[in-house]
């Protein structure tokens, strides 16, 4: 039995971090001093999802502990679309203010693509907008969705920066994850097969794959004789079941062919929460104009 | 030995103006006359080259034809971008205009992307904008760009309207067709491998595929041997030598296992023409606020 990597998500975010730490510093010496200009990251929370007010907190709490001003504007379940895009559009003109996130899933009766396509694209850090995804699609300089852009840094971590030519496959396409994972690594000049619920031969597709990403959110659906001996398994999936999280891999049973895993929790998530702060201060870099 | 049915092209490209005759004389009946207005294309062609010069002129006359009006915008090889991006904006306001097509390559001194992202999206008739490909991978409706687009109508027409859960394989990851080609069918819910030049293990990929659409340019390319039995497979590529013209699939080896094939000339290639016509046609109803 060959040695399987566990990728040690939680090192490598912290990494990033203490880039984008360096960088804020970079930046705030250089230009917001001398403006009296801060840095920020705006979040918006409609309604009272519990899982949404965690991960609101803790993308906050992560901003200010490496130099961001963050503030959460906090909107009742009720809330209307004007008074939301009332609050963006405020956001979108004041200079203190580099990125916005807005946290879904927003309530039914509120027009989710409006809301996303009201904030600024240069203010995009999930890279959700109509526009940002345009840029990543036509192989422009975009804001690219945290999750995607959080794999392939610990993709180029295991596997070097030439990834060109390797068999990637995806499972899932939602617009968070699937979807922009598969144009990020066709744009790195990889082979991608993009499965859904629809697919059939899943088991078949996966044991191609050099590089496995799993984002369906069912747990340990994925079995070890689904993998490619030595192959590269990204685990995005996060589930609760009785209080313990499981990912869509089945940990124990894909560690014996594989040759690198991500755990759940400690794998992608914290690489997640790193990119947003990466895209908040891109953005500002952007929006000074000061090379990155 | 099984039958493969050769698609014709032409037939279903006729179907598609047939349909965009009838959209033209309703939107002229209910709207144009009242305004005084007329539908039309106008298409802007830099420099001299040969092929450009005739796929414009197809375009022109085909646009004709049909019913709209149409002229073509000749600007000679040295012309400077804020010239055509002058051009481009007096078009952008001119009411009579419902669709603009930059025929591409333009000359090495454009910015070739600025010059498209000119186009109001509303009549970028070749959905090449950064703003349509946005809406393309967001999934809210667009104008598609025309080659995938006459690509999922043969398809509908051969296999039916729902793909779903079947396998494609896409050869080239270009911004015309390949990449367009994947995000309609991973929307259309297909599993969906795109390839490309870097890609190993061709053959074996191919021979997965349900639906095969190859659009690389490589006379003959691809054999028999590469399909799966029944396959139904689509030849965007067209390349001539020594004045004749060969599609990427080698014809005579390909129809002995495939169940449905596109010949080179006389498959994609009319498609293409026709949904430009459609596009132009689709956004003079959205242009007119007219339910299609």
């Amino acid at each position: 039995m060959q040695n399987c990597e566990i990728i040690d998500g939680k090192l490598y975010a912290a990494e990033v971090l203490e880039r984008v730490k360096s960088k804020i510093g970079h930046l705030s010496t250089v230009i917001c001093k001398t403006q009296r200009a801060t840095l920020g990251l705006a979040v918006i929370l409609v309604g009272t999802d519990a899982a949404s007010q965690i991960y609101v907190n803790n993308k906050a709490k992560k901003a200010k502990e490496i130099g961001f001003n963050s503030e959460v504007y906090k909107f009742p379940q009720t809330a209307t679309e004007q008074e939301i895009i009332e609050c963006i559009e405020r956001l979108n003109s004041d200079p203190n203010v580099n990125g916005i996130l807005v946290q879904l899933p927003l309530p039914q009766h509120i027009n989710t693509q409006k809301i996303i396509d009201t904030v600024n694209y240069e203010k995009d850090v999930d890279g959700f907008s109509t526009y940002n995804v345009g840029l990543l699609n036509s192989w422009q300089d975009s804001l690219e969705p945290c999750t995607p852009q959080g794999v392939l840094i610990l993709l180029h971590e295991i596997l070097g920066t030439n990834i060109s030519g390797k068999k990637a496959v995806i499972l899932g396409r939602s617009r968070i994850v699937g979807r922009p994972m598969a144009s990020i690594l066709i744009r790195k000049g990889c082979s991608v097969t993009s499965l859904n619920s629809n697919s059939y031969n899943i088991k078949d597709e996966c044991r191609t794959a050099d590089i496995l990403i799993s984002a369906v959110g069912s747990p340990s659906f994925i079995k070890g004789d689904w993998i490619k001996k030595g192959a590269c398994v990204i685990d995005v999936g996060i589930v609760k079941v009785n209080d313990k999280l499981y990912g869509d891999v089945d940990f124990e049973s894909v560690r014996k062919v594989a040759g690198f895993l991500t755990p759940v929790p400690g794998g992608v998530g914290p690489m997640t929460v790193s990119c947003l702060m990466l895209n908040t201060i891109k953005a500002a870099y952007k929006q000074y104009d000061i090379k990155w």
